[in-house]
C-alpha cells in the first residue's frame, strides 16, 4: 500500500476548525449552564442528555456513523478499509460548577479533526471513532471512570444497583431513565482498539506560563481518594461545656490541616486536597456529631502514594484519639498512574513540528480516561493551555488559537495513525 | 378578695398528669419523626402544621379557647375574671434532627397544668394562656426568636420578604402556605401580659448529675452568632500545586480550631461552636474556593462577649491574610442575656418546697423565648432534667417522674400567679 499524503492543511483550515470548535463549545455550554459561565452536567442528567443529542447530530452532519454503547457513550465512526479502530475523544460530563472546556473540548477537537478528515482525506485504512464518553468525573456517583471502565470491561456486575447519587438514585435507575439497559453493560467492552488519542485542556498553569501551545503527555500520576468518617458526640452549642465535647468538625479540621502538612512536607509533585466536608447535624447551635470528608492525594510514584496513605491513616488515628471520636477510613478510589505509548508521543511531537507549534513533554497531574484505555491499547494525550491555569471552575478558558493549533496536531497525528500506519506501531 | 386555695394535688394527680404528658409527647413526636427517634419539625412545614393541629385539639378538649396569632402561634386560654394574662409555654419547632422534648415538652407541661386548673380550680383571677410558640430555633430561617419577637413587636416590616430558607423560599411565602398573612404580623404584639413562665428541658448535664429535679432559672447567658465567609481560589485537586493554593476549607479549619482555642483559654462559662460549614464547589477533586461557617459563642457577661467577638475578628483576619483568601464576618444573631424576675423565681422555689422536690438555682446557657418575653413582663423559667445532659439530638429524654414533678411545680406556681396574686407582684 502506498503511503497516504495528508491533503493541504494550512492556516485557513486551522482558523476554520477553531471557529467550528468555539461554536460547538458555545452551544454545548448551554446544557447545564450555571451562574457566572459555569457548567454542571452530571452523567445521565437531562443536561447531559441534551449535550449528547447535540453531539450525535454534529457527528452525523459530518458524515460519521453514530453508535450509542451500553453505558450511553456516543461514538462517531469514519469507516476504514481494514479491521481495527483508532479511538479519539474525551468525556462529556462535568464536575459540579465546573467549566465549559474540561472533557468536552477534547470531544469537540477530536470531532473537528475526524470530520475534516472525512471530508478531505477519504476513507482511512483503520476506522476512526470519535469518543464522546459518558462519564469520567465521578461527580454524581462515586463511579470512577464509568465510561472507560465499561469500554475496558471493568464494571462489576453488582455495581449498577449499588452506586447511589446524593438523592439515593442508583446509577442503574439513572441509566434506565436515559433508555439504557444496565444489564447490558458488558457489551460495551471493546477488543478492536488499535490506538487511543485524547486531547484535553491542561487544567494547570504549565503551558499558560510558557510559550508552548501543546503538551505531549507521556504519563499520568496515580490518584488515591479516601473518605474519612468521624463520629463524635452531637449536642447543644450552649449547654455542652468545651471540656466535655467530642466535636467531629474540629477533628475534621485537624485532619484537613494535617493532610496539607503531609503534602507540603513531601513537596511537588505531591498534592493532597480535602475537597468535600459534610457536617451533621449542621445547625449553628448544634455541636457537630459527625463529619465525612474526602482526601484526594496524588504522586507520580506508587511507593510515595503508599507512604502518604500510611501517614494519613496515622494522622486520622492520632486526631481521633486526641478528641475521643470514632474514625473510619474507606478507600474510594485507587487509580495507578500510567506511562503512555512512546510511538504515539513521537507522532504527536512530529505533528507539532510540522504545524510549527512549540511543545513540551509533561506528566498529567489529573486523572483521565486515557489511563484506563491505555491499558488495552497504545495511548497518549495532548494538552492545550488553560488560561490562568484554571480548571474545575466557571472561568475555564482555552483560547481559539490554541484550540486551532491543537486540532491541527490532532489531524496530523490521526492521519499518521489511521491513514499511513498500522495504528501506533 | 379572699385568698384562693389550691385544690388537693398529690401523688395521684402528679402521676396522672405525667402519663398525659408522655402520651402527648409520644403522639407529637410522630410529626417530623426521623430515623433513630429524632424529630425535624421546622417552622411552617407540614410536620409543624400537624403538631399545631394536634395541640389545638388538645387545648380545646381541655376546655381552653384556642386562638391563632398572626405568626401562627397557638394560644389556649382559660378566661380570668379581670384584665391581664399569665402566659406559659414554649416552642413547637425543633432543630434539624433534634429530639422530641426540646421546646414542645414545655408546651405540654404548661398545657397539662392549665388543663388541670381549668378542670379543678375554676375561673382564675387573671387569664391563663398556654403558649405554643411557632418558632424559636432559627433552624429553617435565620429568624431569631420569630414567635417571641412577633409577640413583643420586634419583627421589622421588611423581614418577612427577605428571610430565606435553604431552598430560597421566603418566610412570608412559607406563612402564606399555612394560611397566615405576613402583612398582619404587627397584630401579634401583646400588651396584656402580667407574667410569663417557661418550662423547658435543661439541655445540659447539671440536673442529671445531681439529685435535683427542678432548676429555677434566674438568668440566661448572652448568645452571639457570626457567619464567616471565606473566598479563596477554586481549582483542580491534581494540577494546582500546594504552594499556589488559596484553599477556603483549610482557612475555615484554622478558624474553627482558633475559635475553640479562644473559648478554652477563657474557660467556663465561655463556649464557642462552629456548627455549620458549607464547602464550595465541594467535589472530592476540586480545591475548595469558598466556605461559609457559623460561630456561636456564649457567656454570661456582655463585656466578655464583646471581647470574644473582637478576638474572633482578629483570628479571621490573621487566617485570611496567611492564606491569601478574602474574609467577611456578618453578625447573624446578637441576643443579650437577661436576669429573670426574682418574685417568680421565689414562687417557683416555694412550689418546689411544697411539692417536696429538690431544686437548685442556675443560669441557662441556651437561649429561650423567655429572654425576649421577659423584657415586656416579669418572667422566669424552670428546667427539668435531660437524661445524660443530651439535647438537640434524637436521644433527648426526660423521665416521666421528672415531667410529673415539673408539672406539679407549674400547677402550684401558676395557681399562685393567676388565682392568688396579681401576676408576679
Amino acid at each position: 500500500m502506498a503511503t497516504a499524503v495528508l491533503p493541504r492543511f494550512g492556516t485557513d483550515e486551522r482558523a476554520a476548525l477553531a471557529g467550528e470548535a468555539v461554536r460547538m463549545i458555545t452551544s454545548l455550554r448551554r446544557h447545564g449552564a450555571t451562574a457566572g459561565g459555569g457548567v454542571t452536567r452530571l452523567v445521565y442528567s437531562p443536561e447531559w442528555q441534551a449535550a449528547m443529542a447535540e453531539l450525535e447530530a454534529w457527528f452525523r452532519s459530518g458524515g460519521l456513523e453514530v453508535r450509542v454503547d451500553a453505558v450511553g457513550t456516543r461514538l462517531g465512526r469514519l469507516q476504514g478499509r481494514q479491521a481495527g479502530v483508532v479511538l479519539t475523544g474525551s468525556h462529556v460530563d462535568s464536575v459540579v460548577t465546573g467549566g465549559a472546556y474540561d472533557g468536552i473540548l477534547g470531544v469537540v477537537m477530536a470531532g473537528c479533526a475526524v470530520r475534516w478528515l472525512a471530508a478531505n482525506a477519504g476513507r482511512p485504512a483503520l476506522s476512526l471513532e470519535v469518543f464522546a464518553n459518558c462519564e469520567e468525573e465521578s461527580s454524581r456517583f462515586a463511579c470512577n471512570f464509568w465510561g472507560a471502565r465499561a469500554l475496558t470491561g471493568r464494571i462489576g456486575p453488582a455495581e449498577p444497583e449499588k452506586l447511589l447519587d446524593a438523592s439515593g438514585t442508583t446509577i442503574a435507575d439513572a441509566m434506565r431513565l436515559c433508555g439504557l439497559d444496565p444489564g447490558a453493560i458488558a457489551e460495551a467492552k471493546r477488543d478492536d482498539l488499535v490506538a487511543y488519542l485524547e486531547p484535553h485542556i491542561e487544567q494547570g498553569p504549565v503551558l499558560a506560563r510558557s510559550d508552548d501551545v501543546i503538551a505531549v503527555v507521556d504519563r499520568i500520576v496515580g490518584v488515591r481518594v479516601v473518605t474519612v468518617t468521624l463520629e463524635g458526640v452531637a449536642g447543644h452549642a450552649g449547654t455542652m461545656p468545651m471540656a466535655a465535647r467530642h466535636d467531629a468538625l474540629l477533628a475534621a479540621s485537624e485532619v484537613a490541616l494535617g493532610a496539607e502538612e503531609i503534602a507540603r512536607r513531601l513537596g511537588a509533585p505531591a498534592v493532597a486536597t480535602v475537597g468535600s466536608l459534610e457536617v451533621q447535624p449542621g445547625g449553628f447551635n448544634q455541636v457537630p456529631g459527625r463529619t465525612r470528608l474526602t482526601i484526594d492525594f496524588r504522586h507520580t510514584e506508587e511507593s510515595t502514594l503508599d507512604a502518604i496513605d500510611e501517614e494519613l491513616r496515622t494522622l486520622v488515628r492520632r486526631v481521633a484519639e486526641g478528641r475521643g471520636v470514632q474514625a473510619r477510613i474507606d478507600t474510594r478510589l485507587g487509580q495507578p498512574g500510567i506511562r503512555f505509548d512512546e510511538g504515539i508521543c513521537k507522532r504527536l511531537e512530529n505533528a507539532c513540528d510540522e504545524a510549527g507549534l512549540e511543545w513540551r513533554r509533561m506528566p498529567s497531574h489529573a486523572g483521565h480516561d486515557a489511563q484506563l484505555i491505555g491499558t488495552v491499547c497504545p495511548a497518549a494525550m495532548l494538552f492545550v493551555p488553560s488560561q490562568g491555569g484554571h480548571s474545575h471552575r466557571p472561568d475555564e478558558l482555552t483560547l481559539p488559537e490554541h484550540i486551532g493549533g491543537g486540532i491541527e496536531v490532532m489531524v496530523r497525528t490521526l492521519f499518521a495513525l489511521a491513514y499511513q500506519g498500522n495504528g501506533a506501531r
